[in-house]
């Protein structure tokens, strides 16, 4: 016979798959000594057989139940149905996954016209037992009959009107008498049979209601968000009930075992005396903070210390954990791993490590790298006084400043035109998604922290504030008023997410820095981690704040954007419109020394570090006028002044402009391309890097320049353009008298370069994968037309798992990068690869590239921590994966 | 020593890489017993030595070249330089690899003051004697002294002058000594030394010469356009002269076992008495017709026929043979397979099967596929003589009469009418393709081979002159000049597109049609093949066309080509502008009963063959007008007419346009995109086809379906319209009571499917790939820009081998062919897997497509006995390379 029940002390470790998430952790806190109410768990494979036997509870299973029963009763001294002293007990779902709220519960099980009279003589409490009893009924007719809350609610309401009460607690046991007659008559006239009596029965139905609810809708949904397989199962947990009403040596409470919020060492958490969990929610009486239990029940908070301490030991993390005190005795109900803020995580791991609770490897992955983005945001400046206007709730870290908007359409116009803004709705649903996006920050007057608007904004990293109720929302006159106060559209307001304050006007703010916890973090994770990381950056601003963050280098120093600079670019245009090669030569020769100064800047910064240099990459129409805008001046000139030379020049220019269209540019005559036609250009851009390298080499100040040729799809242009660099450095050499030390690589970025990587890698001393480029190429999708017309659709139907722009598509373009990390070392052992796609600063396309064996990842320089971690936690988690 | 020299007679076969072509076929013919002069060969590898001691001919080398002399003399009798009887010898390259006239040659060595009296003596031909010692002179200075021949031919003509001569007949052997002094004063005033009388100093001068010419510039660019490796080297053969100008017994001439224009099997050829090869060539006489041979000469003629038969079983080939007749004796000097038409080449293959001296499966391979196309247009009458007005690039064959048009609107306006038309442009782009499709051929006076209109034009098979430069065309008058020649819009001209040539009016034509020979050769093809053709076909005419050719089945039926009919564009545009579903439906309701009647002929065409259908495929804004024009009109209305209605429509329409518009639209919101957010649009075409099946079935008329959903990169796109397909067929099915036998699939053509054809392949019945696409996302290329961009370049400066939008780049894209084909079959051994982009009709690409295991190729119909011939060719090799 196949074991089907387990008994809380009866299992081993690690039978999660078996037991539940649940149930693995009741049987490990009682494995562990902890006062855990006795129970048992019917394992997941019970509920497979359930389904494979047409939703029936086979006999194997009731025997093995009614046996565990048995066992539960002995261990209690307690009987089910007892009349003298009942076991009352808990039906709980608990799958594998932790699937929260979706699947159904039963507390009070036991209850019935007698023992109901036994729970009023042990407590000395009737109205509590009747009121026990109710809530029995109503939550067993709920879950198991289905017959609809709604019904019992009423007919309490209409009780209550009866009765003359404002609230609940005013109703006596009489009265709850009353009112289950009430509820059992209900229960009848819904499912023509009367409220079952019999203990037993009510377990069976409440098992049963279990295992239906593992497939009601709401859970499938949820399986299929979360990729959770349907073929799991859930197991159920049967535990005996413990109050904490009984008296005043009982109570309830939730706490964490440090601070959730700052990740300070202390306990932290709130309990109420002669009180059940329910009654800490609904929120009628203030629970007392943890602390004054020590004054109130010094052996119970001598005892709960003790355990807090264990289970953080043993779980080796920070605890969140429900508890009950019945008649002087603690129980722990249920302990959970605590989430927190990215500052708490880090402060936690990082003292954990010198507590000794946990090694360095252990902390590194403690914290989550998408939370960094929390703690490199701006904040306000703390030596400015502020004067809040409003306070809501603290739903989503961080501080923006911008213009008051009341529509997502609004937000997404302003925001498309530069402008900042911030999103001021009553509630957000799921059509203000692009407002959201569009926005900086996002205010809402209703809703809480697990509204959609904080669970939006949290996920995109956005500051919020949720339930900032003092906001009276005028949508229709586009204002919004707090007191006397009205702030009109486009007005501008400051807020800080972290504290859930409005301010008026803008408001200075500082920039984000790395705490010590932080820096000491990302030490350990430097010396863990085998992937390097270096940045993206085209400015030297950009490369100084990297190297403050930790870059070892730029991975992606784009050229183009030095191009644009306003005073630069008539000489640019000179450079394209250039009639002859010598015009050509001629305002390349200007543009030489403006490119040689960004060139020194960029390698001062970096001081040492590896710079990669991309040669120019878009077509060259992209530093020309807007075609349509000037169609549009020359047709009204045709018109209104056909003779104006003014007019000739413009159809030049249009004429000019049209022979470089492209239909799709993005296929078209750029990157390498340009080079092979115009090999002038990446010559001047060469001489410029070259320049710039051996003055400063002059200054003795070290410089590695790796010049870089995107697009390259056959290795002949590599070759060709290779031979150009190598040219440019001997030229400069001759001049100047320096060598420059320096490498020449490709970006890979269309499929054909990643499939022919092995002829490739002859000519590269270095691959950088260019993933952006990839990822359109490898799809077939320009980023700019599938966002706007059908990605989202793609996300939303779940067509598509992730948007493959923001997360790496390892399916299909990981495994050209694999393609292409292999064939080219195959040709060249020594070959440096990296990726420098936005990718570059997403954790699972980090991993991605440690396991395939890149180099480095280079990443913008906000993100340079999140890559330092998220590289030492795939290190640490390759280890693991080993060492298991 | 390592042996670098080898006799005619001293070698075996399979030794070209050592002795080049020709030295090999020299020594083949010796060893079969033919009369060929006596010599011996210098090996490549000789050359390569020579290269490697800077350009010294080593002592090694000298010595068996001298041994070799030796032995030449003892078999000829003769001895170099011997003052009563010199031998004379010839001193060619020949390389493994043929590179016509690209090295060089010296003919009549070892003349010398004394030799020359010898031969005179000796051939009682003073005249001849002389004559030849001036030719060795000229040649030897040229070739190996680098004196330009410009100098001896003014001194030549000089002394024609003076002497009051009309030509070089006229000259005496007295004149020729004249002549020679002057020629030595020549040689002596430019290189400041004597003509070298030592025969042995000559031989090793020209040796060192023939090495030298190997690198000389033309034949470096000729190497690198034919993709020669310059490592190879050159051999060099040393052969005794034969002179056929020793009197009337003595003769030379030139046969073709085989008539090489019709193939019959005739000696063809002609041979002049008393001549050498040049005076052939001179046609200063006329040669007489080779059969008169047989009188003249009947002994040779007899021992040449033989000679012929046993050359032609020998080779199983139509030789191309070079003979001469000296003092009554027979000497062939050269054979090679020769070159012929296409309608000789399928003459003599299969009357070569009949006479039992090849199999057919060598017969397929001696067709060029490429050339079938000579035969499958229609062509001008070669009775006819030509004047041409112009010529330009012979961009696609095929011959056409017609209508001068310059606009495609024209073109299209009056073929509808029922008129003839060509299209004359200075270029053509995608806005030309209802021009271009209107006309009967195209004319651009811009762009090359691979120019939109040579592409577009080979692609529908019309006739094309490209870049014919002496055309000046102008657009505002309608007319076109060539010199003092006007021709204005509606003149009639013809044009010859394999020839690049058009004519003024009408020229009788010759329609294409399959000679009995040729349907013998493409049954024999057909039974070897394994590889099944199918064709493109988007009209019943080009069904039947491609019926009559053989194809069987359609591989790629476009839908979008129906959506573009004139009557139909408003009802498409109604349907794109649609502002509600509702509206959208009632447009495509009215599309339904079009779409079901084209599938219905269509189908009904294929009687039976399997016909791809391929949903629709383009972004929709391809339907609405040209943006640029749109907004011309909007721009002069706002300044002319603002307050019109016309322009608050224009202004709708406009805004509409622009929400369609795209970046890159070749990656944009097309193909099964667009089935995925208006699955309505694929729903009607699925059930249009279903409703023409089921037509036909009524009819007893077998149809077989292949639906087929475009651009799929993602599993899951394809399992969404597989579902609409299937859906469709359910509903017709219930509404007609009739099956239909069907099956859906996919296009590969973007790099993603073929990445992960193993998740596609669980949806889909079959592959079929798109390499016109699949070759743009692999490249990174955009077909329109790159051709007219950097594609040019690129092949010019061999960047790339080829077009890889004409030969498939097997090197790349043919990678995710392979991996396409691979993955998918792991996942549905049974998948069907086939080609449909332009290459399916290129025979380096079909043989790809056979290794690769593909089931079919399909190309446009003319192209359909092509890959029936290339598909059976590849069979033919592999089995070849298997048995040896």
């Amino acid at each position: 016979m196949t074991k089907l029940v387990y008994m809380f002390d009866e299992s081993k470790s690690g039978m999660k798959e078996t037991l539940g998430g649940k149930g693995a952790n009741l049987a490990e806190m009682t494995r562990i000594g902890l006062p855990v109410p006795e129970g048992f768990t019917i394992s997941t494979q019970a509920c497979n057989t359930y389904y494979d036997h047409d939703q029936q509870i086979t006999g194997d299973l009731k025997e093995q139940v009614i046996d565990s029963l048995h066992k539960l009763e002995q261990k209690t001294g307690k009987k089910l149905g007892d009349p003298s002293d009942p076991l009352l007990v808990s039906v709980r779902s608990g799958a594998v996954f932790s699937m929260p709220g979706m699947m159904d519960t039963v507390l009070n099980l036991g209850m019935n016209e007698k023992t109901v009279e036994a729970v009023a003589e042990l407590t000395q409490n009737p109205r509590f037992a009747y009121d026990s009893y109710r809530r029995f009924i109503q939550m067993f007719s709920d879950v198991v009959l289905k017959v609809d809350s709604y019904f019992f609610e009423q007919h309490l309401e209409e009780t209550r009107e009866k009765k003359g009460y404002a609230a609940d607690p005013e109703l006596t046991a009489e009265d709850w008498k009353e009112v289950i007659t009430g509820y059992k008559k209900i229960v009848r006239d819904h499912t023509k049979r009367t409220f079952p009596e019999d203990p037993q029965e009510q377990l069976f139905l409440a098992i049963q209601a279990v295992f239906d609810s593992w497939n009601n809708q709401r859970a499938i949904i949820y399986r299929r968000l979360n990729n959770i397989p349907g073929h799991l199962g859930t197991a159920v947990n049967i535990q005996s009930m413990v109050f904490g009403n009984m008296g005043d040596d009982s109570g309830t409470g939730v706490a964490f075992t440090r601070n959730p919020s700052t990740g300070e060492a202390v306990l932290y958490g709130e309990y109420l005396i002669n009180a059940q969990g329910e009654d800490v929610v609904a929120g009628i009486r203030t629970p007392q903070p943890i602390h004054t239990l020590k004054t109130e029940m010094p052996e119970v908070y001598q005892q709960f210390v003790e355990t807090c301490n264990r289970l953080e030991s043993h779980y080796g993390d920070m605890q969140d954990i429900e508890f009950t005190v019945e008649r002087g005795k603690l129980f722990i109900l249920q302990t959970r791993n605590g989430k927190r803020t990215a500052q708490a995580a880090i402060r936690i791991a990082v003292e954990m490590v010198k507590e000794g609770v946990i090694d360095r490897r252990q902390a590194l992955l403690r914290v989550d790298p998408d939370q960094l983005n929390q703690l490199l945001h701006q904040r306000i400046d703390d030596s400015y006084e502020l004067k809040p206007l409003a306070k809501g709730l603290p739903a989503s870290p961080g501080a923006a400043t911008g213009h008051v908007v009341f529509d997502s359409d609004d937000a997404e116009l302003l925001s498309q035109s530069g402008k900042k803004v911030i999103l001021v709705r009553p509630e957000t649903t799921p059509d203000d998604i692009h407002g959201i996006v569009a926005s900086e920050a996002i205010v809402t007057s209703r809703g809480g922290m697990t509204s959609h608007a904080a669970v939006v904004a949290r996920g995109m990293g956005k500051a919020c504030i949720c339930g900032c109720e003092s906001l009276k929302i005028d949508l229709k006159k586009k204002e919004f008023r707090v007191g006397e106060t009205v702030v009109n559209y486009l007005d501008t307001v400051t807020i800080d997410g972290a504290t859930g304050e409005l301010m008026l006007g803008d408001i200075p703010m500082i920039p984000p820095e790395l705490s010590p916890e932080f820096e000491m973090l990302l030490s350990w994770a430097d010396k863990e981690r085998s992937l390097g990381v270096r940045t993206n950056a085209d400015t030297p601003e950009d490369a100084y704040k990297a190297r403050e963050f930790g870059a070892e280098g730029i991975g992606l120093c784009r050229t183009e954007h030095m191009f644009m600079d306003a005073k630069r670019i008539p000489i640019v245009r000179d450079m394209i419109l250039a009639g002859t090669v010598d015009e050509r030569m001629a305002a390349l020769e200007k543009l030489l020394p403006m490119q040689q100064g960004d060139f020194t800047q960029i390698f001062e910064a970096m001081n040492g570090h590896p710079v990669t240099v991309r040669l120019l990459d878009p077509p060259l129409h992209e530093f020309l006028p807007d075609k349509e805008e000037l169609l549009v001046e020359v047709t009204k000139l045709q018109l209104t002044d056909p003779e104006s030379p003014e007019l000739k020049e413009k159809e030049q220019l249009l004429k000019k402009v049209r022979q470089l269209d492209e239909f799709n540019p993005m296929l078209g005559h750029r990157g390498c391309r340009l080079g092979m036609v115009y090999p002038e250009i990446y010559m001047m851009q060469a001489k410029a890097i070259f320049y710039a390298a051996s003055s400063l080499i002059e200054k003795n100040i070290e410089v590695k320049p790796e010049v870089m040729i995107p697009l390259v799809g056959h290795v002949n242009e590599l070759k060709a353009m290779r031979q150009v660099v190598v040219e440019a450095a001997e030229l400069v050499a001759e001049e100047s008298g320096k060598t420059v030390d320096y490498t020449v690589g490709t970006m890979i970025e269309i499929p054909r370069a990643a499939l022919t990587a092995d002829k490739i890698a002859i000519e590269a001393d270095f691959f950088s994968f260019g993933t952006n480029d990839l990822t359109q190429t490898t799809f077939g999708f320009s980023r700019d037309d599938a966002e706007t017309k059908f990605l989202q659709h793609y996300i939303e139907e779940n067509t598509l798992p992730d948007n493959p722009f923001m997360v790496l598509d390892q399916e299909g373009v990981g495994k050209l990068v694999e393609t292409g990390v292999q064939l080219g070392r195959q040709t060249k052992p020594s070959l440096k690869t990296g990726i420098c796609g936005e990718h570059g600063g997403e954790k699972s396309s980090i991993e991605f590239c440690f396991k395939k064996g890149l180099d480095y990842v280079s990443c913008s320089p906000y993100r340079v921590p999140l890559a330092r971690l998220a590289a030492a936690q795939a290190t640490v988690r390759h280890k693991e994966t080993l060492s298991s």
